[in-house]
Order: C-alpha cells, then sequence, then structure tokens
C-alpha cells in the first residue's frame, strides 16, 4: 500500500474471511496493569495476560501497548469477548465508536499527532468491564502521562467513581488531543492566509495537505461524536450517572471541535477561490500592460517601417519638415491611446 | 497563539488535565450585586462572593466582571455549581449552550463588538438560581446598561416575575447586540457590492473578512438556537411559562438572525463568483483590443518590412506608381480585418 | 440605513430595550371595517378601534391600514394580545410565521410586489378571533381588493364558515401573489439565458440581481412553509377541520412555489457558469487568432529585417534571384504554420 | 407566457379568486369507459359522464382526456369530489402528489415525453373509488395502451384485484415512463462526454439544455417519491394490503429513478467543470505557442532593426564578417531560448 | 445501450408491461446445491430447480449463476417468491435492498470488480429461507470461493447458527469486495496528486473517470447501508439474535466504506480545483514573460526603425556620437523597464 491517501484504509484481510479471525500482525506487546483502590495504586508489568488477570485488585487498568495478537486472543478468551470486537482492536484505522454489550463497553478512538510529514493518527481500543478497564494502544506513545500522574496521586475522582470514570478520562485525554492539532493547522491557515493575501507563492500545495488534514480529522470526529451520543442515549448500569455528566462534557468538546474544524474546512475552500481570483486579477494585469504597450508600438513601428520602404517615388521622404512632423503625428498618436486607456480605467 | 482565525480557539489546558481543574486567569474581577425585590434596587459592590451572599435579598443578580479564577471558584463552592460548569465558565469561546441542573440553569451567550480590526466576541455565562442571577462577563462591557436602568426604575415586568425574566432580560439583550452588527455587515456587503460593479479594484480582502466575520458569527448563532430550543424543550421548574412565552421570542430573533446570516453568507459568496466572472470578461475585452491591434498591424509591418529590403533586383521598387498603390493595399487589409472583426462582434 | 441588502434588516430597537415596547412608528393607520354575515356585509370606516369593536356584529373583518402605534397599542388593551405579539406586528421585515395564543392565532405573512427597481416586500399581520379576523398591513395595497369582492357578495364559503375561513381567504391570496412574481423572474431568467447563449454582453449585473431576489423570495417562503405546517400539526378549536383542508391547499401552493424557486435559483447558479465557461472559451478563441497571426508575422517581419540591415557585406544582395526566392521560402513558412495549426485545430 | 423555463409555472388564476373556482380551459374532452369483470371487459364512448355513470359496471375505468371544464365539473357533482381537488385536476402543472379524501383517493402524476425541442410533461390525474377509477389526462396520449390490452385480455392481476390494482397499474406505468427518457439523457450525457474528451465545440448549449431537462425530471420525481410514501404510511380501507406491495415497488422504482438521476446531475456538473479545465488548459498551451515565438523573434526582430539604421557613423556596418557574426549571434540566442524554454517546460 | 454512464441504467421492459413479467433473458443457468450439517457438506450439480430440492438436506445453499428465466420462473413457483422478487433478480442494476416477506428475506447486493476498462458490478440476490439460501448470480465469478472453502471445512461458525449466517457470510464477502476496489482507487487517486503537483499532463481524463467509478460505487453503498439498517430494525424470526451482531458488522463496515468515498470524492472534487488553480497560476507565469519581452522589445524596435526610416532631412543622422548615443538610451530603457518589473514582483 503507498503512501499518503490509502494510508488509512484499514487493514483488510482477503474477502471472504470468516469474521472475527484474527489479523496475524508479528507484533510484541507490553503490557501494564495499575490497581487502585482506597489503599492507592500499584503499578506492575505482568508478563501475560493470565498474570494481569491473576494479580488482586479493586480497581485494573490494564494497558496493552501494541497489536499483538496473542494478547488480545488471549484478552478475548478470558474476559470473553466477542471475535468482532476482537477483529476491530487488530484492525486499526477503525471508524471511532461505541457499542454496549452485555458484561462490557467497547470504545474505538483515534488520538491525532502531527508530524512534520503530515497528520498521523493512533487508535486505541477500550474495554470497560465493571471492575477493569483495558486499554489497547496501537503503539506506544506519551499520551496517557497525565492520567498515571493523577492515579499516582492515591486521590481525586479517578478513585471517587468505578472504572467508567478511569474510562471517561481517557477518551477525554484523547479528545483533548485533538485541540493543539487544531490550533496548529490554524495557525498553518492563518499564515497561508497572509502568504496568499502578500504574493502568492507556492501556496497551493500547502493549502492542498492542510484541507487533506482537516478532512481525516473530520473522519475522526463525526464518527466519535455518534459514538458518544449513542452510549449517552442507552442505559446501562456499566456507566454510572454522574460518569455521564462527564461524558457530556467530552460530547461538547467533541462539538466544539467539529465547529471549529467545519469553519477550518471552509476557511481553506475560500483561500483557494479567493487565490483563483487574485490569480485572474494579475492575470489581467499583465494582460492590461501587454495591451497597453503593444497598442501604442505596433502602430508607430508600422508607420516608421512605411517611411524605411526603399520605393524610388516616395514624395514625402524629400520634404524638408517631413521628419519632425511625422515625429509629431506620432506623439499625438501615443498621446491619444494613452488617454483612451486613462479613460478605459487600464492605467 | 497567533492573531485570527486561531484567536477563538478556546484556552485550552494540556491534554490530560484533570476535568475542572481550573485554570490560573490572574485577572482580578470586579462585583456588583443588584438586589430588587418590591421595595426597589439597591446596588452594592461587595468585596467578595461571601460578601455579596450574605447581604439580604428578595431577588438578587450577582454581576461578576472578569474572568476571576478565585471569585469563580468561591462562587462553585458556595452555590454548588458543578466544576465542570467552573471551567467553561472560565474558559472563555465556549459554544454558546444551555444547560439544565438540579438547582440551576447555566447560558453560555456570546455578545459580538464590532471593532475597526474585525469581529470580536465576548463571553457571558449565566447561573440562573430561584432567587439570584449570577452573570460571569469575560471583560467591562456597556453591554447591560439597559438592563441596570430597568431595574433602576423599581417596577415593570423584571419585578414581577421572577430571576428567570431577569435572565432572559440579560440574553435578550447579547442577542440583540448581533442586530447592528448583521447591520453593520449588510452595509459592507452592500458597499462591496457596488464597488465591485463599477470598478472591482481590491475588493478581495475586504470580501474574504467579510466572509470570515460571517461564518464567525454562524458559530455564535447556530449553537445558540440550540440551546434555547433545548431549555424550552425541557420541562423545569426554574423557568415560568410566563417566561417561556418571552424566550420564544428569543428564538424567534435568533431564527431571523440566521436567515439574515445565512442569505448574507449566500450573497458574499455569489460575489465572489460575480468578482471572477467579471475579471474573465474584462481579460477577454482587454485580449480582444491586443488581438485586434496585433492582426492589423502585424502584417501591415511585414509588409513595409518587404520593402524596406535592400535587395539590389527588386523590382517593385522602380515602379511609379508601387507607393501608392502598396498604401492603398495596406488600407484594404485593414479594413477587411476590422470588418471581420466586427462580424464576430469584436469590435 | 442604506437601500438593498441591508433594507430588509427589520427596524429594530436599542438593544436592551424592553421587550414588548411599542416602536414610535410616527404613522397614521386608516381602519376599514366589513361587519358581515346572513344580512349580508357592511362597510365602515370607524374612527378609532374603540369605535369599530363598539359596531354590532355577527363576524368582522377589521383592516388597519398603516403601523400606527396608537392603533395596536389600543387594539392590544381591548382585544388582550400580549405586547411581543404587538411589537412584532409594528416591526417590518419579521420572518413569516404562525403563533397560537388561547384566544387567537397570529399569523406574518409577506406579500411581494415587483417593482421596476427589485422586489418589494409588503408585511400584513393577521389576529384571527372566534367572531373576529384583525389584519394590520404595512402599507395602502391592492392585494385584497378581491376578497373585499367577494364579501360584497354576500354568499359564499365565507358566510358559511367562520373568521378562520376569512383568514385562510387573506393568507392564500397573499401567496397567490407569489405566483405573478415568480413568473416575472422567469421570463427574466429566460431572457438573460437567450442573451447569454447568443452574445453575453451585460448580463452580469441583471443575473446578480436576479439570484437577489430570488434569494429575498426564499427568505419570505421557507419560514412560510414551516409556519403553515405548525399550524396544521397544532389542535387548535380556533380553526375548523374544513377550513384546515383549505389550509393544507395554501401549503400545497407554498412547497409548488418552493420547487419552483429552488429549480430557478439552480438555473441561476448554472448560468453563471454557462457564462464563465462561455467566457473561457471566448478568450481562448481570442488568443488563438492572435497567436496564429504572430507566429506567422513576426518570423517574416524578422526574416525581412534580415535583409533590411546596412552592413556592405551581404553576399545575398546581390544576387539576382534572391528576391523571388526569399518570397518562395516566406510563403513556404507561412503555409507550413498555417497546415500546423490545422492539425491542431486551431483553425 | 412566454416557453422554456417559465412554461412550467402553472396556469394560475388571478391572486385573491375564490379557491375551487374552475378555470375555463375551453378544451372539449373525449370520454371513454372500461367496465370490466368477470365476465371481461366492455368499452364505451358515453357522450357525457351522466351517461358514462348510468352504465351498468362490476368495476370501471372513466377515461377523461382534455382538461375539459365542464366534464371536471359534472365528476365533481356526480361522485362529490372537493372542489380543491377539481381545480388541481384543471390546472397542468402540479406537483405530483397523493391525496386520501373519506372515499377516493386522488394522484397526480407527470408522464414524460421526450420531444425534439426537449422536455415535456403531460399530468395524469387519478380519482380512485371503491368501484370505479377516473382518470383525467391533459392531452390524448398514447400511454396507457398497454393497460387498455391488458383489460381487454380478461383475465390476469387486475381481474383479481380491485380498482385500487388499475390504479397502480396507472401509475406503474407512468413511472415506467421515467425509464426511456432518463436512457435517452444518459446516453446524451454520454455522447457530450465524449465530444467533451476529444474538441469540445460547442458542447455548453447541449450541455445547459440536459441540465435543464435532468433539473425538471427532478421536480416530478421528488414529490412522487413523497407522495407514494404518504400513501403508503397511511391506512386506508380503499388500498388493500396486497396492492401496497406493487405499490411498494413503484416507489422502488422512483427511488431507482431518483438515484440515477442525481449521479447524472452530479456527472453534468462535472462535465462543466472538466470542460473548463480543459479550455483552461487550452488557453495555456495557446499563449505557450505565442510567448515561446514572441520571445524568440522580438529580440532577434529588435537586432536586425538596429542595423537597419542609417547613421553615418556606425562602423560595425563596414566590419567584413559583421555580417555572418550576427548571424551566429542570433543562431545562439535562439537556441539559448530554446533551450530554457524545454528546461521549464513548455516545449 | 451505449457503453459508460447509461450501462448501468437496469434492463428494463417496455412501460406498461404487468408488473412481475419475467424478461427472457436467453440465458442458461448452472446450479450447484450445497447440502450442510452435523455430517458436513455435500456438493451437488443438479440439473434442475426441481431436482435440487428434491435432494435431502438439512440446511442448503442453492447456488445460481446466470439471469436464466426458466430456471428463476421454476423457483418463484416451487418457493412461493413474490412476482416482482422474480422480476427484480433477473433485471441487473437494481439498487441493492433487502426485503422481508412472511417466508424469506430479499438480498440485493452488488460485488464491484475493478476491470481495466473501468468499474464493474454484479448484482447478486438472496433469497434466505429457514432451511435454505438460494444465490442468484449475474454471472460466474470467483467471489464466493472463500465461503465454499469454509463450508468444506466442515465446522466453525457456519455449522453452529442457520442459513441467516450463511446469508450474513455472504454478504460480508460481497461487501469485503468494495475494500481492494477502494484500496486501488484510493491509490490511483494518490498517483494523480503526485502527477499533477508534479507536471499536470492529461490528469483530466483519468480524473474524470475516477470520479465516475467513485459516483457508481456510491450509488451501490448508500442503499446498501439502508438496507441493511431497515433489515436490523425490523422484528423478524428468520433473523437470530446471534447473527444480527454479524450482521451489525458489516453496517459498521459499509459505513466505514462510505467514510471513506465520500473523502475520495471530496479529493478528487478538491484535486480539481488544484488543477484549475495551477493551470490558472501557469498562464500567469507563461503571460508575464510574454508581457516583460513585449514591454521591453516592443518600444526599442520602434526606436530603431524610426532611425531606418529614409527621409533626407533627418540631423540626427549625421551627427558622430549618434549611433553610440542611442544604444545608451535603449540600454537605460531596458535596464529601467527591467527594474519596474521587478519592483513589481514579475522576475
Amino acid at each position: 500500500m503507498t503512501a499518503g491517501m490509502a494510508r488509512r484504509l484499514k487493514r483488510y484481510q482477503p474477502p471472504g474471511t470468516s469474521p472475527g479471525t484474527l489479523p496475524e500482525t508479528g507484533v510484541k506487546a507490553t503490557l501494564e496493569l495499575f490497581t487502585y483502590g482506597p489503599r492507592g495504586t500499584r503499578k506492575a508489568s505482568p508478563p501475560s495476560v493470565a498474570a494481569a488477570l491473576a494479580l488482586p485488585r479493586e480497581r485494573g487498568w490494564l494497558r496493552v501497548i501494541g497489536l499483538d495478537t496473542r494478547v488480545v486472543e488471549e484478552l478475548g478468551r478470558r474476559l470473553a469477548v466477542h471475535p468482532l470486537v476482537l477483529e476491530d482492536i487488530l484492525n486499526p484505522g477503525q471508524r471511532p465508536k461505541a457499542e454496549t454489550h452485555a458484561s462490557y463497553l467497547f470504545f474505538v478512538v483515534d488520538v491525532p499527532v502531527l508530524l512534520p510529514e503530515g497528520l498521523h493518527e493512533v487508535q486505541v481500543s477500550l474495554l470497560v468491564f465493571s471492575d477493569l478497564v483495558v486499554s489497547v494502544e496501537e503503539e506506544s506513545n506519551p499520551f496517557f502521562a497525565t492520567v498515571e500522574k493523577r492515579l499516582a496521586l492515591g486521590s481525586g475522582r479517578l478513585f471517587q467513581y468505578g472504572p467508567d470514570y478511569l474510562a471517561y478520562a481517557l477518551i477525554d485525554t484523547a479528545v483533548d488531543h485533538f485541540f493543539p492539532v487544531l490550533e496548529k493547522l490554524g495557525e498553518q491557515l492563518e499564515s497561508l492566509e497572509e502568504t496568499l493575501l502578500q504574493q502568492q507563492d507556492h501556496v497551493l500545495p500547502q493549502l492542498h495537505q492542510l484541507r487533506r488534514d482537516l478532512l481525516q480529522l473530520r473522519r475522526s470526529l463525526w464518527p466519535l461524536r455518534d459514538a458518544v451520543s449513542t452510549v449517552l442515549r442507552e442505559e446501562n448500569p456499566l456507566l454510572s450517572p454522574e460518569v455521564r455528566v462527564f461524558l457530556r462534557d467530552v460530547q461538547d468538546h467533541v462539538l466544539y471541535l467539529l465547529d471549529i474544524l467545519e469553519s477550518y474546512r471552509e476557511t481553506a475552500a475560500s483561500l483557494l477561490e479567493l487565490y483563483l481570483s487574485a490569480v485572474a486579477q494579475r492575470t489581467n494585469e499583465v494582460m492590461k500592460v501587454l495591451t497597453v504597450i503593444g497598442t501604442i508600438f505596433l502602430p508607430l513601428t508600422f508607420i516608421v517601417g512605411v517611411y524605411g520602404m526603399n520605393f524610388h517615388h516616395m514624395p514625402e521622404l524629400a520634404w524638408p519638415w517631413a521628419y519632425p512632423a511625422l515625429w509629431g503625428v506620432m506623439v499625438i498618436l501615443a498621446l491619444g491611446m494613452l488617454y483612451a486607456f486613462r479613460r478605459r480605467g487600464w492605467l
């Protein structure tokens, strides 16, 4: 698969493969387990899922970093997760979504990273059980460092509410990562706009890249909005009313981001129109200059050409005042043309 | 953060910050308390929230001018306001919204100000309790002077109904501020249109700025519409049926503003198309002039060039009538071309 | 306020004015009262609202022509109309709407008039009571002459049903006025289209004006559609089932008008694109002519220029057949170019 | 009323005319009555509605060809049809619609005909009673010949089900007429596309006409879709469940036609963009040729002009190798230019 | 019917044909029957439908390859399928759809194939009975080879659940075929984008073809989305809750494909705009070169023309320093022009 546009087409399996067949990723995952409760938080690095689930805990956060087929399969077996969910976890490039199953909630969220070579998105899947949150992250990343720190504090809302609050905190963190990305793109838009209003050189490729990044962000945010609304609409004991209030705040953020995004998209489209109009306007000005010059000098050149002819019988050539008279005619002609152009507003 | 487009991206905190953490704004707020009832209105300038809430009152309006972290925090503590609401109050650049909580209603409204350097928006947050309205305003402003005056009168509907009517009066005032702004933009659109139909010089940057202002107004008005509808749909004892009628009138105003706004946006887009078409048309006319001149004089210049050659054997040069005959040919050629151009509609 | 676009921004009062404060219009209204029943119709010109309401009647139509603050205020007081309704009546430029109140229905309708200087709209407000219709018209106009005539007949459906049928008849008449306006605009569109397909001179300003008129009609018709649907959806004893059938017919007309309107708008947009394409095409043709002429004569002029040089040692000048040979070369060159152009499809 | 765009604005009466007033069309209708039942089908040509309704029948289809005011009025009187329905029947150019009345269903359908001068639509109105279908057709046409044939067979589903099935068969036939029209337009689109990709001469007017035809078809099909859905949603004893299944098939066809139509519309829009891009591209190529020629020959012509001057003191003129040296300089200059153009990709 | 656009207009019968009349396709179908159950899977090639249905089976999959009127008719008779369903099966080019009938479910799905000459779609119809799935495929194809293989395994979910799971597996396989097609189109888009940003030669026809393919895919995917939602919304004993979960996964895939598709469509549209802007920009640059050259050399050529005139009385000609002085003037003039161009940013 080439880079760029097609990059986000999720890894897919040959058509007709039995659904729920897990793709072989060849990746080894790192596991981290945070167990937390009134007595504080402990962090462990269990060698396997079995070891992780065997550890005593009140509430836990099992972090799987890397899409490891083996680990996800074991997760599925031990926690009774539907094979289609496991398949979604292992195929990055999913639409963000939220599904309610009998014993767990399933979330897929994208976290955007703005690399120099363009926008990159990391998929994070969350399984929320009544006493455990399992997060499967596409690659190692510093996204959740702040949540870890809040866990390390040993007190706060994370300890007041259940794993649903931890899940909320992770989703909220993921959504928060859209803010600096969008701010960056907004700044790029600003600077493109300034460039364009001044000289408009070479803005087209950047503008195109920017539109593509905005389009990609859009593809992450619209489904996220739907996903969060769906969860909020459904009754589910896994989501306490207190945490619902917080999740509504996430939805508010997503709506806000979408507002900004859509207005950036519109501004980018309007910039292109502006560019096109400005180029047309400049071409018009360039043409005017050529036309003014051509319209003045082509006739004059013809006239002097006439008296450069070598006919034996050209009476004007012998007239004593012919030369200055011709200059007079030519100056009057040129001034007349200039006057006509000024009246048409071309000068 | 640079100015312009990105300006309105609300102040955000590092991703992963615990929700409800109040940002440190470093601003000192001014407090004003209006207590009003059958015995008239008294205005006080309490030094702190505690002092304000301790004052005896029947109904009150506590005005906090400036986003002071300390003051908002104290408000939250003493009036049991949800931390996410406090966070919204302190982060200007929110989407307008309306939330119903158990003991209070929460509104966020933008008030537009058209400064010479572009559109500016001031966020106003309202907390509506059963006997108190708290307004937190982003900066000192003359928006609510008329409401103060109506309070000072000591009678009228403000004294008939509860704080919900006061809240309505404030929202209505905020919405009313969109009218002169939109009128101003409408006038700019008018004048751009006239300029464009006459000479079209340098209209592009203004047109672009205008479209951006309209886009920004749109981002304030659409969510406001949703917010007001949401409040009107929900049953809530904090909002009496009489005041609901008035709030429906606010919604009507917002719909009206949106109608105008959308038609301005469409007109602005159509102006850009008009501009593009006009430039194309002018380029076409400029080209026609150049083409007519070129097509007439290039062949003529060639002909006179021929007889300027210095070959020893050029029989025509010696013919006595050659010179006048050539003039005849050239005039016929030029007239023929002019006739052809006229037939094509180029002259 | 300037003319044109901003013209329709409704007269608004300073932000913060107490809602329901009636604007001082300084207009004197004319009153007409039609009382009708089984014994026929009588027409009176009462000097005041009080006098009008004192006249005995079975069913009545009180026509107020002119937005007279004094008269509307008295109407409000005597018929217990909500102050916000009165405010709407006195501020022309409202969105068309329908409101159901406890003892009356309130309609706002726009009647379009196509003046030579552009589209003009007259606001008509209707208050429908169980035995009376009050119409307040922005200015004197001949719109309702046919309804008056039908009343004068003394029989027909107007006499069978209640005032709701009279209100329907007035709204229907208002909607009917859109037909000739739309037909006129359609004819303009037709003629612009023909002009454009032939010579496209100066169509841009008319096309722009047409698009603006269509945009304005749209702003009258969409809210009207919503208003009529709202009334039809709600249960209300003021509207009998028989009259509902007729009102559904009005809605049908509005939908039909909207269909036509939207297709006109699309045609107008497509005309602009057509214009742009045609101009681009013509510029292309003009350029081809210039290019063909330039490409043939610039090299030839260079060649003859060469032999116009005065070098002492130019052997060709003395050759006896040089002159005719050069003519041969130049003719072959020119023919070769013409052939190349023909092959490229430029001729 | 002029031809073309405005043509489809339905015949309307002066604003304010009493609703249900039947327009005087001045047309004489032809009547045909098909009575059918287990004993086969009989066809009669009754002189009047009264005569038609007096004929004994089990089930009947009364076909009225031509919008005859007299006949429609009598139909209304004898079959108790609402005057607004009669008005709709007599005013062709209605939106397709379906209305359920107490004792009958009312359908309006458009049948498209693609004449050489453009798209034409014929309105067919259907009144469906429990034992009779009345069809009123705008003009004589061969649309329903196949239905007549099926009736003549004396057996089949038409004889199994009631008049609702006959109505369905007529609507189905009307919808089926859109297929060949759309196919024709699709072929035109194809051929335009090929023309455009080859030479693009004179495609603009055809493309414009095509877009207008598609727009008009759209105005027939969208309301038809709504009409059929409305009938299918409502409970009505006049429509048996078996026939509902068939009507759902009609809806399916309409959806299919709309799919095709919308994709044709999009293709037509994209063709115009393609055209614009192709013209811009060609202008660019034409300009390159002119620029290459101009840039080479203008400087060369200047140089040879220099040595055509007649100054007495021009030392170069006497140099023996001046002439060939100048040729060398000129050739190098020309080759250098050509090289520069090739590097820029202009050749 | 010509190739290309109109190709997908489904084979239709003369308007007015009795609905459910099966078209005569003249095709001979191949039949395959898979009977499967706890004892494994057996594959047979029955000569006729009757023979196929007579074979003993627990669960079966009857595969009909080729649209054979005879076979479909017999299917309809023996399995009591509604004639309209049979008609849909035999008319390829249907909108994808799902219908629930009393004793069976009916699905129409398109399978896309990307041939070198463009996108091709194969219609697959499914009839799902309580113990049998009948698939009718437009032409022989390798789509379902993987499902056959899974059947041949003799175990797995296909053997756990009923024929509804088999139907799901077939639909899922069909949907899976959109992935490689969309990936291919995405790669084409990528490569077009690169071409365009470099040299933009001859991208227009490919871009146009790509947009058409995307439009066609859209016409397959949107109705499919509706169809699957419809089936999921309805209660139906033919679809077990377990299989519903899987079908929801199919819907998820379709939504994902639509997301990608729409963003490709938007990218393609934006590429065309980019192309147009780039061409305009290049024309502008070409014009600048011509204008610079023309503006410098046209005046100079005029000047040298002046001194090429043959007037007897031209005093300058005899001045000794005239020639070098003129060179000085001309060089200064040229440099002045170059300076002016540089200041305007043209060089």
